[in-house]
């Protein structure tokens, strides 16, 4: 009896070494759907993918137990369990009539270079766990610091190996990459002085009482990122010492109030941690004048850093790269290459114009990061991650600047394109205008369009409230059809006087999107505005009375 | 001429669209190589990395160029050039032998799950872009909290997919999971209060003035992962106020000086932010008395954390989950899934025992997030993030509790038994007992050993000194051979007083490891240190000397 447990007991652990060892073979079910990947991606995704939105507490029931399993499955089982009820109710992210976010298909090569990281599985924290990974993603920051500063060669020849260096980091967004920008700036500001043994080593408060300051604010444009308020927050500052600057028609900072504002709060004794230009906006990707903002930074003389998450891939485009003319001046700069730089989830970096400044976050440990080594761990936010910088490498060498400039330049002359679209209707309303691949607008059946424009503003605010309704269903009802999607925003165009309305807003960012595609695109917002309940005629009828009275 | 260089753009346009549509032929080089990965990754690795390590200066040579190509490349020159040059000289992560590190070896489903999640490309920041994701993460987190807790099914399903609650968040890995849990404990501490709005909106400083502290701190350890520091700095309570409490000889922490620390912290005005328990130690893999630590935190009435990164999947385990008693009473955990779960880099999680504790870092944005939604980005601190948790699930449901046991037990057992190999040689010392699946040793020449237990401090100190440099040498010799590699730290065991000394630091996670290859690690670091240029001879006789004097 006791040996026939042993011999289970040697069995069990033998099928499980196995796990380790043998693979999937080609005629399993996660065999077959692996080569279907392979071969057509995006028959995969279109056979596979269910277009009808199922209700979310639907999805749920699939979800619920909070047990765990005591016992193993099949692969083969529980792959058919993630393809019928994850796989199938996920969003097709890469179909050209996604539109709403900035998540866009890869190129197809992603996938077999994906599954070479993946099974590589380096740690990059340290050079023990990933030996020639890190001098690959220390050039990777070079490339991108030179795409940004444009160095010269003797600049990275210096810097870019250098173990007391750091041309920047990767993280594994542009959250993580704002926080990490900011991180800088705020050690940077309260270093160490006299007998203060620094903000990273005595904490804000000291910081503070040692500088003689009541507070820190950065400053940034009312369309600056969340996640700045976020790291505001997680830094000590707190979210209320992110100034909100006002922004002009364009969605563009107001220099001057810029200006008047940092030295208001000096006044009041309020250092300046630092300003953050926007390159562009998420919800309406517009880009600030960065350079103005730069000379503002360097009067009060503070950080200045941009965050060109999304914006900064443009400037691998001779064409458009001037739009972000003066990023160059910047402290730091967060830029995402996981948005449209076309590599997989989770590739945010940040660059640092000087290559000292990461040493305001330097630490160490005895295992690991010890002084003197090139570990990139050291000047790093996160510690162990994972060697998405092969991604970004490659990318770059396939596509070549060359490459990234065709995708930049057909997505923002696709959203011109689709602006134009819009104005030609009659009832649609571009809200704000597409400097990059990003515009937002909204279905403005056509008799309201002319209360609109009545200079009513009791009317036009009115009109306004009953539109918020409309888009929000219109936008919600196209989602749960699963045919296209497109996001929704609001936002305060100085045409309705800082009123906040609820819009459309559409990113141009997969080359496979098609002009039939956007011009479908509105057709099916048309019909959908029509098969609303929110009582159009009624609310027609009242305006013309009161128009009348 | 003109028309010419129309039609070459198109042409370019239309080449540079079918990388986003047409797959790799699978004869291609990059074919080849995913097939050869998924045929057989063992052979693959062992055929491709180079074993003997390459002076890390020569690589950088590969990866020395700042400037971004302008032209494209072909996919299959470039995947040649990441063969010869990266993947060729990056590490064996998953070998038998590698040894060092937490990173292991990967079950074979692994890698056709990583390619599905790639391909899906979900950004889990928002149901918009993740749909049955976001409630799939949401399960994996219940169970994560399950394994910890153990709530009653009532619980889970008042709190699972609940958009009000949280039972913890998805970070990319075990410091940004610690960052949040102390970011969660330091909020909540610092709570809005009267006219106060909250440290997270009016920041540190007004959160110390208006609660009446002149600072605060975390207490953990000596053995507490550097992360923990790192964190206190970016939540700006500032590094010094992380407070080492000595640790006892199993590397566990002092309760009486953990106690009697806090209370005298707070009679000097310092609030208690955090009490962080360790499970396993990085360094020596020791578990501290969570149960006694949790009833102190109870007492001084602060947050109780578990870092229990690496340590947490020993829960899976019948057996040894014993070894964690005490974790159920934190209010936070953080385990890493790329640990000993076998997951791949980027799968951090942190726990809260209180689903409503995650509401003290809530935020929104209008275009994501929006109040009511059940956006998971809503309470994490990463923004887009990728779709880890389908591996985690996956491997759950495949591997099944008992599997994870198996897993376990056999990386306890297998650290055991190199424990008493060591003992067994003349020639080695065991620093650290292994209580888990990490242990310490270091290389002693026979006759040493008698001096070190000589008594005589003198000597002891001087014989270390000499040890430390021989250890070095021995393992970075290793590591350049590249048959095995083990890595190093330094710790300060009690016997040798406080003295900090060099150790070599085993971690057994690796399945495939047999006892064969632990005998022949130890064969081989006594041969390199015979080799060692440091003069042993002369050492022995100054010894000698000293001695007979």
């Amino acid at each position: 009896m006791r040996a026939e447990t042993n011999k289970q007991a040697t069995a069990n652990e033998e099928s499980l070494l196995r796990i380790f060892t043998v693979p999937e073979a080609p005629d399993s079910t996660l065999g077959r759907i692996e080569q279907e990947i392979s071969q057509n991606l995006n028959g995969f995704l279109s056979e596979h993918l269910v277009a009808k939105e199922h209700k979310l507490s639907e999805i749920e029931k699939d979800f619920s137990d909070a047990q765990l399993p005591e016992e193993p499955q099949f692969v083969s089982d529980h792959t058919s369990f993630l393809l019928d009820k994850l796989v199938a109710q996920s969003v097709h992210t890469s179909s050209p009539s996604f539109i709403g976010h900035m998540t866009s298909a890869l190129p197809y090569f992603m996938l077999p270079m994906s599954k070479i990281m993946i099974a590589l599985n380096q740690n990059l924290v340290k050079i023990e766990t990933s030996k020639a990974f890190t001098p690959l993603e220390r050039q990777v920051l070079g490339m991108m610091h030179n795409l940004v500063y444009g160095g010269a060669s003797s600049f990275y020849q210096e810097y870019m190996h250098s173990e007391q260096f750091s041309l920047g980091a990767f993280c594994s967004g542009g959250t993580i990459a704002n926080v990490t920008a900011l991180w800088v700036a705020r050690n940077n500001l309260f270093k160490p002085s006299g007998n203060f043994k620094g903000v990273a080593q005595s904490g804000l408060y000291k910081a503070l009482l040692h500088y003689g300051y009541k507070g820190a604010a950065v400053l940034v444009s009312e369309r600056g990122h969340y996640s700045l308020a976020k790291s505001a927050d997680l830094l000590g500052i707190g979210r209320e010492d992110v100034i909100a600057i006002p922004t002009d028609a364009n969605n563009r900072v107001d220099i001057d109030k810029l200006r008047s504002t940092a030295k208001q709060l000096r006044d009041n004794g309020i250092a300046i941690l630092a300003m953050v230009g926007v390159a562009g906006t998420t919800e309406t990707g517009n880009i600030d004048p960065l350079a103005e903002m730069a000379a503002v930074a360097s009067e009060v003389g503070c950080h200045f850093h941009v965050d060109a998450a999304w914006g900064g891939s443009t400037l691998f485009s001779h064409k458009y790269a001037s739009l972000l003319a003066g990023i160059e001046l910047a402290d730091s700069v967060t830029i995402d290459a996981h948005k449209q730089m076309y590599v997989p989830m989770g590739a945010g970096i940040v660059l640092f114009k000087d290559p000292s400044l990461a040493g305001h976050i330097e630490h160490h440990a005895e295992y690991v990061l010890r002084k003197g080594s090139k570990d990139l761990g050291s000047h790093t936010l996160e510690g162990s991650r994972p060697g998405m910088a092969m991604l970004v490498f490659a990318s770059m060498n396939i596509l070549g600047r060359k490459g990234y400039q065709l995708l930049i330049d057909r997505s923002i002359e696709q959203a011109r394109y689709f602006a134009e679209l819009i104005n030609q209707q009659d009832d649609f309303e571009l809200v704000s205008h597409p400097e990059l691949c990003l515009l937002t607008y909204r279905y403005v059946p056509a008799p309201l369009k002319a209360i609109l424009r009545s200079g009513n503003q009791v009317l036009i605010s009115q009109v306004n409230e009953y539109l918020d309704d409309l888009t929000k269903y219109v936008q919600k009802r196209q989602r749960e059809a699963g045919k296209s999607f497109v996001s929704r925003t609001r936002i305060n165009p100085s045409i309705y006087q800082g009123q906040s309305i609820t819009v459309f807003r559409v990113v141009l960012a997969n080359p496979l999107t098609t002009q039939q595609i956007l011009q479908d695109v509105l057709q099916e917002q048309r019909e959908l505005a029509q098969t609303s309940q929110i009582a159009l005629p009624m609310l027609m009828k009242m305006l013309a009375q009161w128009q009348a009275a």
